[in-house]
């Protein structure tokens, strides 16, 4: 272990998680990405895990700390994405999203948050849109992402006041290069750039605890809101 | 099967759901109510379910509609409670509010709306302060309600088109009689009457569909917010 | 002076304040509308001024205590509507904005508010969607609408405790034969029904003490939102 | 007119403001302030207006265009503060609150938005704990600050798309040197650091705008939310 500070990224693929890691990596973190497959790019190192899975979403946050001790900085940007109809969404369909998005942070708060407590540090939530709004084709994933903005609120509440940072971060739009916008078909130029989006996440961190954010919306310029 | 309409409570015991039997057996609904334990007072039919295990959640559902047809009444009440340190909040114990308070409403609406598109009717969902707060010591219960108030978002605006009035009833206040009342041994005068609280649930599922409220807060006239 | 209670309802013309009036006077109550032109239909009683104007308002609400003593119900309908873009918007059109939809209701409870806390009373002022949601081209009728929503908020809970319920009710549509409606042409099957919404009220005027909603909105099955 | 960007602070005394001068300096901006009576430190200019009065504060945003130009940041950050029950807050105290926290908003909009639109720039708008929640005693300062987030809303949604970055930043704590953190005697260490928030307003000011903020909310790590 060196004497620089610790960064964990769960949900480090996609098109955010290596932005995330090499914006944390050029601020003098060291990274540890987690994600389900291949190695993401961006991080000194990497554990794989489904962290829908609850027993190897302990493994692998207790595999980094055994690893890399205790970390300064936790994101919790992991999610299944599903836009369905009520009619399709299977209870299997719903249950799955919120492992994913949910209980996944949990998990992951759970694991590394009561060792951070010596240092202090921050948890970030990655939320979406659906986050504050519940809308038609959304039940399973605007109920996680509901879900994951109210134990947001719970550990910032709880933790706050000891010195935990814990901030959510409302990304109101698709990011170029992603899942999504693949999906869409949606132009760049419409699209929430990662670069930019890990700075702001690298914003809130490096707050000082005299002014802390709990909750930020990010949208790009002409995205309907 | 009389020509009267049928009302089916999930979460019909503790303080709330006789009242809500009650309620709507006066105002000329047949009424079912489903209870983990005891029969609850003031249904005309019950059954008995862990609304928690899905299965089990879906099997109480179709009984009902074997026996009783298709209900224009959905009122989901249930839920697990849990004031806890993070730190005391195990996965297990985070997913257990979950499936009782998110799942088993999944589950209710997967199973009955359906068959109410035809006739139209009304789905409310009993929400809590925790539904737009999430508090220390809130984790689970909090994240929990926060994702029923994203799921009956969801199933407003996707449902309400076509003729399903979806509410979310913010209760903001401990029920006289109820578990937590119990709990923190609060004076009647400053709870929420259940039968007061039960007419109000009937003042929702009257309202004409000109005028369909979907979200509404309740709590005493002393109680902080 | 008869026994029976009395209401008051500061702007009570178009299409909103006379089903008020009827719905008021068939629970008994006696009526008095305040409006700014003719007489408005289905009150006992009518009192001219234009609410926007701070003496005129204090003289109104100041005749009708006198003439009829203290109120059991005030009710603020008042508004002044305004679509405009921010560049074809005055300052002066900011401020005449302003001074009906929020200094008029400001000015109304100043005046009965006090006299209502010996019996307890009713407070209920009209919201819209621009009360949670600022949109382009209503920069003058949102910001109003919001102020009113904070007014209402801060009264709701100085002057809840002490038996007054103050409630805010977010008329997130267009009312049928309304300005608006006729300004836009909307079928009446896609407007919210005055008669309906008026019986709304009344709910919330007739909520026992442990039941008291602060906020709800109405919108028609098929309004977005 | 040199050719760097210039900056436009209205409110530009208390501990905020001269903070905010200074921060905007450091990052290269010309800085103008405005503030009612003294010359605010850490400006390159001043001009002196007391706000609330539409026709002052018009000459004000005029004379600083007309002597450096069209500016690439406003930032509203005046307030009258008032914590007082609604017993004894008069319409005047009322009206003037809103006077100075946001129809001088309106104004220095009105005044210096059209001429940005051809470069871009951002309009930052401050608000605080009542901006989205109007408690006892805070009739008049909630509805105002409510207003002031309806009119931050609904610019940003008609010149988003413009190039206009519209944020409001929700200060929910006491600015340490300020005069409500005086009036209080709280402990700086339970304050916020005026310098640590300048850096957050500049932070704003600096996002890409495909990562653009609306709402931000700010408070000491111990601030109970």
């Amino acid at each position: 272990m060196t004497s620089s500070k610790l960064a964990v990224v769960a949900g480090a693929g996609g098109a955010l998680g290596p932005a995330l890691g090499i914006a944390l990596g050029n601020a003098g973190f060291r990274t540890v990405g987690i994600s389900r497959e291949l190695p993401p790019k961006g991080f000194d190192d990497h554990v794989s895990a489904d962290l829908a899975d609850t027993r190897a979403a302990e493994n692998a946050f207790s595999t980094i700390l055994s690893r890399h001790g205790t970390p300064s900085v936790l994101i919790y940007n992991a999610h299944r994405f599903l836009i369905e109809t009520f009619e399709n969404t299977s209870p299997d369909d719903f249950e799955a999203v919120w492992r994913t998005d949910t209980l996944g942070a949990f998990v992951a708060a759970k694991t590394l948050l009561p060792s951070m407590l010596e240092e202090g540090g921050t948890v970030l939530f990655s939320g979406a849109t659906a986050s504050t709004r519940g809308s038609a084709r959304f039940s399973a994933f605007a109920s996680a992402k509901f879900a994951l903005r109210g134990l947001a609120q719970s550990l910032a509440r709880e933790y706050g006041p000891q010195g935990i940072h814990v901030a959510h971060i409302v990304i109101d739009g698709l990011i170029d290069g992603g899942y999504a916008q693949q999906l869409y078909d949606v132009p760049s130029a419409d699209c929430i750039s990662p670069e930019a989006l890990a700075r702001e996440y690298l914003n809130l961190i490096q707050q000082p605890r005299s002014v802390w954010s709990h909750e930020i919306d990010i949208r790009p310029f002409n995205g309907k809101f």
